[in-house]
């Protein structure tokens, strides 16, 4: 973040003599946890193992939640069982509902041995929800008064502290449903006798445990509340999600987003040791290299034309290239529609056919260019032409690709962010060489 | 969002007779204003504007807010000059600093004019930032007391409606400069004569209003308070950054960069008209164009040697779409890294060694792999040989770009989330067709 984070990095990995590193240890201990899982995370390997065993014992596990995934493995992995026993000892619900994707399931079930019974109850009541159903994630916090309470009881109530990102308190019927919630700010200027229901939100509505992460948090975010309440199936009061977790949510799914286009996921380290590191990525590479087979496997069709027209295999990557771009632009558009509800069954066609006079306007300026520049410089009228066409056919097949790929990909819940551009070059590429080498292998042989 | 919202989408696509539209119209109507921005958004140019046509004139400008810019613009420009002037004319600062960008400075203006002292202070303050500062979007709540008030004063200033994510006032000195914050429910259960000093937060701090958007909406987000103190150079209380306007920066803040990803911008319109759209997408194409050219030159270089082995031409892609892939995947890493803070001049020399330790792992294994397919595939040993080596070559050159190249672009103040990812497939694609097709010409001729 800042100029001084930076330089708190450049004196780790510069630190040699052991006295540097006391009062560097000692400067880093103070820090925020959150820059402290910042610079853990911005460390090659040896020195963040380094720091992390000088972190006083009480910032750790702290320090260990605002990591990401991979680098927080790293660190438990290098942490002796005894060190792993005492850190996960009082541990809480929502603490190790974060850590527990590092956790061995003999530390899990140790951690929750050692917790009472509330916070037992919490944990499992969180896991009878997955990581993509936002009742995993949303906290416990009981601010429930019943229906019939009046100001004085609410006030009473909230002689305690409030927990952080708290604007409410919510009314339950008998049946414990979410009935009502209440601003705080109106209780306090309220006289006593006054029945809360008098004071109720008329617009809040609750959450639902088994709805998707992403959209429960951005309908937190857009509220207007801190929080809104969690509810069950029923209707039943869980607790609540606060818009600090909505917003780690949100960032966390654009983050997947983000690095989902190059096949890495949102917990990829910086410094993961290399063989892990290789492996992760190795996949990716290898299903690249299925469909880089297979466009050439379609340009080997075309070998004896090659061959005679060498011209066509020096210009090959402009075609395909000029669709994989004309493509990944739709796609990426598309990509967001479908993430936030907008692309739907009902404007598929609509879009389909803007997208394609899209294509078809770009596409005809640019075989124009490319047809002039290719005719030049190889003196070849005709060869323009080839070139020109098969632009044209191209981006308007990346266009439909664009669109349609996507939409398939969503419809067989697989995540576009993820295999769209794969699918989508393999198309582009296809689609131009065979347009290139075909045409060619007509009119230029 | 929901089914009901893709519903909705459906019903006014097909909406064809009048009585359909007038009940379809009502329906609208009652929708939140989110809902109805995203609902517009989503719709063709045709319906969307006689949809826009049909709003109740009190919703618009609410909708205009919650809309992205471009699509905004096409309702804009669809209104009368009269109805434009009605719209804007009882506009408030914070609506106007959202939709200026699509409006004329005529209009801007006359809006300005109209707003009372209070209003104008607020929208000249933050015209002293750029839209990249976080001063420009703060809001301008004067919650304030001076740091010698009481318990009894802050009851009594609290007494009017708080704005909404409000859970401390701040306390100035004489020159105006934040000092101190309280939380509110402290207040609340606190005797009147005490001085609001002793129940100042330890942990609080402000944010200057010269400081970028999302690093500033990030420490917002990551606070654990529902806004931060807003303050300038001279640490003056200016207001205030709320968490609600925080998440929408964030938010912005990714998916302007999984837009960059594909040249295009946030404010793309999902339905845009044809040639804006076109002309939008036509700069990207025409940079990609002259990078796909100079890769064609490469080539061209070997035009004998490809006549003499057209095996060479039908193994192109596969070396330049490797290299591109292992590239996109360091270059991902690094943006992110990058826009976290977490890459710095301190760490770049061992991540570009750890980068090309993985890139050398994963280059030799595909290596391997590819070289025994192209032995058989084209019954030649020193074809694979030589597919071997070359893409060898590129997935390290590409790890050393992807380190590199984003960092670079960094350095020179370009976005490395949009122009990265050309940049480096140029230099892959150059590497792996010079790198193979120089072999080439040297071992199989």
């Amino acid at each position: 973040m800042s100029e001084q984070f930076s330089d708190l990095i450049q004196e780790v990995v510069n630190a040699d003599d052991p006295i540097d590193q006391e009062s560097l240890s000692h400067k880093i201990a103070v820090q925020d946890v959150i820059d402290i899982a910042l610079l853990l995370e911005s460390l090659p390997l040896e020195q963040r193992l380094s720091i992390w065993h000088t972190l006083p014992r009480h910032k750790r596990l702290e320090v260990l939640v605002e990591m990401r995934g991979d680098p927080r493995e790293v660190l438990l992995e290098a942490t002796s069982d005894e060190d792993l026993d005492e850190l996960f000892n009082d541990i809480d619900a929502e603490t190790l509902l974060e850590l527990s994707d590092s956790m061995s399931s003999k530390l899990i079930d140790k951690a929750v041995d050692a917790m009472d019974k509330k916070q037992q109850l919490h944990f499992a009541g969180a896991n009878q929800y997955s990581e993509e159903q936002i009742g995993h994630w949303g906290n416990r916090d009981n601010l429930i008064l019943p229906l019939t309470a009046k100001v004085s009881d609410a006030k009473r109530f909230l002689r305690r502290e409030v927990p952080t990102y708290t604007d409410c308190i919510y009314l339950v019927n008998r049946a414990g449903q979410f009935s009502e919630a209440v601003k705080l700010f109106k209780i306090y200027s309220t006289p006593d006798h006054t029945p809360l229901v008098d004071l109720a939100e008329e617009d809040i509505s609750a959450i639902k445990a088994s709805e998707e992460c992403a959209s429960a948090a951005l309908t937190v975010q857009r509220s207007g509340y801190t929080s809104l309440p969690l509810v069950d199936d029923e209707y039943r009061f869980l607790g609540r999600v606060d818009i600090g977790a909505a917003s780690e949510l949100m960032n966390e799914f654009y983050e997947r987003q983000l690095m989902a286009g190059a096949g890495m996921d949102e917990d990829e380290d910086l410094f993961s040791p290399v063989r892990k590191s290789a492996r992760n990525r190795a996949l990716w590479l290898g299903i690249n290299l299925l469909t880089a087979f297979l466009a050439s496997w379609f340009i080997g069709l075309f070998e004896v034309t090659l061959q005679q027209v060498v011209a066509l295999a020096v210009l090959m990557p402009v075609v395909a290239s000029m669709g994989g771009i004309a493509g990944s632009q739709t796609l990426t558009l598309i990509i967001r529609g479908l993430a936030l509800g907008q692309v739907t069954s009902a404007n598929l066609k609509a879009l389909m056919i803007k997208e394609l006079k899209v294509g078809g306007l770009n596409g005809v300026i640019w075989a124009i260019v490319i047809a002039t520049v290719a005719s030049f410089w190889f003196e070849s009228a005709m060869l323009g032409i080839v070139i020109g066409i098969a632009i044209l056919i191209n981006i308007c097949a990346a266009a439909l690709a664009g669109v349609g790929v996507p939409v398939m990909l969503d419809k067989l819940k697989l995540d576009p962010a993820l295999s769209g551009s794969v699918v989508l070059t393999t198309v582009t590429d296809i689609v131009g060489f065979v347009a290139f080498l075909g045409l060619g292998s007509i009119f230029l042989v």
